[in-house]
């Protein structure tokens, strides 16, 4: 797909960009599974298990920090176009502890608030699976390579 | 050591809280060592590996999330007294990433900046080993239990 | 009022706390309102004018960060009970400044997220008459005196 | 000074970028001064007056934001040369409330943490004139038009 291409082409409403995303070395690590996946918008799961647990037996607030940033990058980086990516980093990241885990399982939803071309910012929560708010977050990010534009970059051979 | 022992007893100089303290799970999974821990510091030590990687194969902003909240939480749980422990927990954290992992290994600094016995507030940073700056980090805190008295609290049996 | 009321009496609902609060210094140098007060919930009002402008002509920072400061301190502190205050502490704010003000009139609104006896959170937005979205925030927050009780303290005489 | 410069001038030593800065409405308003300033580095000074005073009798957090925001600001900003200017904007701002005036002045410090030519970092302090530490700040920035260049842009006619 070139570069010059002035009007990008109709999304492919048949390519999934979940499916066409292997899960990466840290978030096997974790276990979180991306759920949800639309434009500005996703959802990022792990089921809780001991190898999260801090000094205290709880989630290490460190987990939840991964799956809020991880939620930020996919919400601000769905790209309906086959063969291509958008890709964008954290400049900031806030963590609000709200409250403690009383299920099994943690959901972050992770949200794109606004922004342009250059930089843009997130919001997001955790809950669990008992409907409790753990946490929330918002973030400051800026776009990698072409990510501002929604075709993004050709996935690197 | 009774609750109600108005002068503290003096420390204990031959006893080592570090040695006194167990890798916790979350900390073996993720890998990292506390490798300094006196009174309102306390340092952390990180050897990259694959496994820490994110969807653009640089090490996760959550690990270092939770290398900075972990110095943090050591750096103000510092306690000298055999069989007593101090904790805390992070009410908010704010992470800046400031710049790209050129080294083997990340070192978290965490340290105390003021506070008093209800709540109180860190700061931090990670370098890498050829002394690039990758994040500086600040966080809101408070005690559990009696933590902000420098004997906390006995060690649950 | 008895401090030591067990169950509290039921607050008067012909009174109305935001009556009952005169505008303090600060506020009257920046110009704000608090148009919006409810339990966990408060907005604030800004007719933008020219003594608010930074270096770049448009509204300083510091202006937004008050706003919605003020509208978490607000939001927290509501009390229906005549001749009572509840008094609360912000421990860290987050700002993210989205996007610039295309209007007159800036509104901040904030609620609180979660929290307990000791500590809280609250989240926030300012948008302005256009509609345009300028800032959202958080923040970590603790309650001073008995302003964790809905009851809170005695106005001082 | 044409935009295609390749080697910039020397800077002008007897130059005095702070003579050159009219003070900008906000900062009459609150009353801070600039203090000190040079690459990557400022200082922001305020006499506390009950004008900034809130509903506690305390001074604003948001007068605090405002003078970390602004240090932050002219510490990215520096620019030797005469007729031209440096400008940025503020992505996320953090405060840490960290303890009390104590004292009569206010002095915000602010510097550069790291960063590049298209976004950057600073983080800061409140100090009083008794040297309590009042508040501690970070911020994730970007420049606007040329900023990153240490030319800057002209100043607009």
């Amino acid at each position: 797909m070139p570069q010059d291409t002035i009007s990008p082409p109709l999304p492919d409403h048949a390519y999934d960009p979940l499916a066409a995303e292997p899960p990466y070395p840290y978030q096997e690590l974790i276990g979180f599974r991306i759920v949800e996946w639309r434009e500005n918008h996703a959802g990022v799961e792990l089921p809780v298990a001991t190898k999260h647990y801090n000094r205290h037996g709880l989630p290490h607030g460190g987990v939840l920090a991964s799956l809020l940033d991880t939620s930020f990058g996919f919400a601000s980086c769905w790209c309906p176009y086959p063969g291509r990516v958008r890709r964008a980093m954290t400049l900031s990241l806030t963590m609000n502890y709200v409250g403690q885990l009383k299920g099994d399982t943690m959901r972050a939803t992770g949200w794109v608030t606004g922004g342009g071309r250059r930089s843009f910012f997130a919001a997001g929560k955790i809950e669990d699976d008992t409907g409790a708010l753990l946490a929330t977050a918002s973030a400051a990010m800026r776009w990698r390579g072409n990510g501002g534009d929604p075709m993004g970059d050709p996935v690197a051979p």
